[in-house]
């Protein structure tokens, strides 16, 4: 018998199409343990939480695998028990954190705020505005995320660039940011968060875009540094679209709430209706393949 | 000597590399006729105008062409004077137009307006919300501006089918509406108005359609039937985000300014800064086709 841990009874229902032989326990992390957790094999953390504490994975001691529902596994990977594969849940969020991403470029060059309000006001009042044509746009992420904000900037007439921690083909390495970033007029960050990563959007980096350059992250807050993203949003020289932020939830009295030539949104990038069917899906394969014993996808760690 | 008849004096420079042989004279349609006007071959109106009249054209004695600034050549079907040559602008405002029409949708999907206004507020709300995602995207049009639409959407995740007039290889026949449409999320309106089109999307069409579905129209506003989109709208059976109304420009007091489930922007699809660049080549182009008796591209009519 292999038991999984499951973030809340909800999720049970995946079991109705899973092997005979496969049992669950409920736990998101919080109050007690539940009985049974002992004998867990498969760790699914509820999505959006941080990483369980050791004294938590220290309950566990079968754990053979750590499935995850976010893209971003940056916190499990210090609290990783010595041979636990750790998983991701690449793909799941995909398509709807890279439709984000466009939309947000979008809604800045085309000025859409705007127009929605002067839409309220019953206001019909057209004007010439910037947009994503003959943009240089430079993707940050040759993953799922950045190959998809690539595609849809070239059906809207921009060029793009896609730079990747290790160059290939068609994809250039971070080390050439610096005479990339010069050369582009929009940033897209889809990277994950790492030591690499940390703060890569520096004041040097910022200040490395040409006058009047949009910088869009929907990966992790903490890869821009945001007190050097306010002083360029607050001198007018760039523009940003955030669905991140460092830190996480935006305080009430944060100066990102008040500074200009920004649009924010609040970590909703992989947040659509539609993630927990994907969600469910990828887990119930994952267990397929655990009981079976074949090779795991989606492997960040192991 | 050929003459060509450009839309005001900033459209001169177009000139200047032009082969020789090649004058100009500027008229928007407006106020008097310049001088030289009897001896035009070539007029470019003004982007934006409504067609000039049978007078203003009979004017024109020697016109061979006209060369739009617009992808839309409608009101000037019936004026064209016989054996004269009707070219449009596709491609010069197909790239932004999709662009606005996809970034419509995920404003309407994703509830950006909503954020945008949370942001305002400094309230970090995230929800899950809808996306386009596993979407059931239906194009109307093949065209420049459809097929950039639906790369787009696949990008994000979205299956997307394309009805244009003739059915052909991945192309659906508009005669096939009826049974696509109830197996279809979002409806992108990317076709001419022609005779053909004027209220294609009425009550029937709409009534097809499942609940929630979701309505864009970037083309012409009277491809849309907009009373009964109204009614839908009303009954909150629909949603829509028009970049085009009928009428246009929308007077302050028309109903459609406080319909419910409704995204309006005033007609900005290809009003993007870096359009009169474009239009400029675009012309420059034609023109010398035509001097060295070249065919001509974009053609409508002839």
């Amino acid at each position: 018998v292999t038991t999984v841990c499951l973030p809340d009874d909800r999720w049970r229902q995946l079991l109705v199409e899973l092997p005979v032989g496969v049992t669950a326990v409920t736990w998101d992390g919080t109050g007690a343990a539940p009985d049974g957790l002992r004998d867990v094999e498969f760790l699914v953390p509820p999505y959006g939480s941080g990483a369980f504490d050791a004294t938590q994975l220290a309950g566990m001691p079968k754990l053979q695998v750590i499935q995850l529902l976010s893209a971003g596994a940056e916190p499990w990977l210090s609290v990783r028990p010595p041979g636990v594969t750790l998983c991701n849940a690449r793909g799941v969020h995909g398509a709807s954190t890279a439709e984000l991403a466009v939309a947000g470029m979008s809604s800045v060059l085309r000025e859409l705020p705007a127009m929605y309000a002067a839409q309220r006001e019953g206001r019909w009042a057209p004007r010439d505005t910037d947009a994503l044509v003959e943009k240089r746009v430079l993707v940050l992420g040759a993953g799922d995320i950045g190959s998809r904000i690539a595609t849809a900037v070239v059906a809207f007439g921009a060029q793009a660039t896609t730079v990747a921690r290790t160059a290939r083909d068609g994809v250039h390495s971070m080390t050439e940011l610096p005479a990339l970033l010069p050369e582009h007029d929009v940033v897209a960050v889809a990277v994950p968060h790492t030591d690499e990563t940390h703060h890569l959007v520096d004041a040097a980096f910022l200040a490395a875009l040409p006058d009047g350059a949009l910088v869009v992250n929907v990966a992790r807050g903490a890869i821009v540094d945001t007190a050097a993203l306010l002083a360029e949003l607050t001198a007018g020289r760039l523009h940003a679209f955030l669905d991140v932020t460092d830190p996480e939830p935006l305080p009430p009295d944060h100066p990102l709430w008040d500074a200009p030539n920004l649009l924010l949104t609040p970590h909703v990038g992989g947040g659509t209706r539609e993630w927990q069917r994907r969600g469910h899906q990828l887990v119930r394969d994952q267990l397929v393949r655990h009981v079976r014993g074949d090779a795991l996808q989606n492997v960040v760690a192991r």
